[in-house]
């Protein structure tokens, strides 16, 4: 199946094109064209994408804004609520607790782990802190499924958790610590690494100030 | 010349490989082949990456990790301090300044925005919360240019205050909210945006689950 073959850029571009659509005037379609130009990238491109998972637009009108929306939101999964967890809850972790989005977004937070003696047992807004080395045996007592562990532990101690996340089952981390995760293919691992995105907006950055200077000689 | 081309996914593996050096068991050298295998790319694709900008192996012997770094650092722009503002200080905007990793980055935090009457004039080591609106004013007072700007206001007022961070002079911005911000050309953007993040992990984690049912169907 075509589907088996997507590339992890492709379903980037979709979370884009969802973005977009999300903060859309209200028209009540949009062109290929109009979405590329909003994200910088061609209407091909675009019309490639969404090729990937069936047929959505109407010739000559362009996609239906909801129904398109929709439709992204099927193809990943995020058209019903998915259950997250939080594994440490420092400042990080409790700075992205109290997203108002999350809901909105439909990811449902459905616990909190920390190793701090000071934190676990306290309870915000009827979630308890529990102890992460209890995480097994604590998510085994929940009715519905974990699907997402956001992992905002300290860089030294996030391989170790990451491995408990993993043997509890949960099938995806998103990992905020600047550190490569070695895990089981089995588990999938988003890393949501600050520093490295500031090193490289720091190089586009430097690169537009000698484009700027070069021009300063010339005149 | 050839670094003009350069796509942001080199300078995205970039920063990868950096990461991956920082991270070394403290080998004298580091042949590209163990460099890819740790990230999951191939030897040729970080042989060519590198290529871009100039010659750095040994060959028969690989990369001298400490030297790779220093000189991958130099590429970024990093191996000097960068002057960083926080612009919107709420849960995300101080969970990031209390971060100890920043300085180590060699990014150095000079200056706290935010619009509420409650923290404006309040100081946190040495820096003193001032108005969003007075961002221009404030800067043009630094000693010191400031390379990038951190945005982690809400999402409504995001393009209004990414303006004032332009009129500013500041070219870089690091996005926090979930919105793409219109800016001219000579301001460069990166979106972190933890719910497109998270609706990719989904994706993959469903993936996952599929190919597993369909395994236990067929046994």
């Amino acid at each position: 199946m075509a589907v088996d073959k997507i590339s992890p850029k492709v379903i980037e571009r979709l979370t884009k094109y969802l973005r977009c659509l999300e903060n859309s005037d209200g028209e009540d379609y949009i062109s290929s064209k109009d979405l590329a130009d909003k994200m910088g990238f061609t209407a091909a491109q675009v019309r490639k994408d969404l090729a990937n998972f069936g047929e959505f637009g109407i010739r000559g009108k362009g996609y239906k804004v909801n129904t398109l929306y929709n439709d992204i939101e099927k193809i990943l999964g995020i058209n019903k609520i998915n259950n997250v967890i939080i594994v440490g809850f420092g400042r990080l972790g409790s700075a992205l607790y109290s997203e108002s989005e999350f809901t909105k977004q439909r990811f449902n937070v459905v616990g909190i782990f920390d190793n701090s003696e000071l934190k676990i047992g306290k309870s915000l807004k009827n979630i308890e802190i529990k102890n992460i080395s209890e995480l097994s045996n604590e998510i085994s007592k929940y009715s519905e499924s974990v699907d997402i562990a956001i992992l905002t532990v300290p860089k030294f101690v996030a391989q170790e958790v990451s491995e408990l996340i993993a043997e509890s089952g949960i099938k995806a981390i998103l990992n905020f610590a600047p550190i490569k995760l070695n895990l089981p293919e089995s588990v999938v691992v988003e890393n949501i690494d600050l520093y490295a995105k500031l090193q490289e907006i720091n190089y586009w950055k430097e690169k537009i100030l000698k484009k700027a200077k070069k021009k300063v000689k010339k005149n």
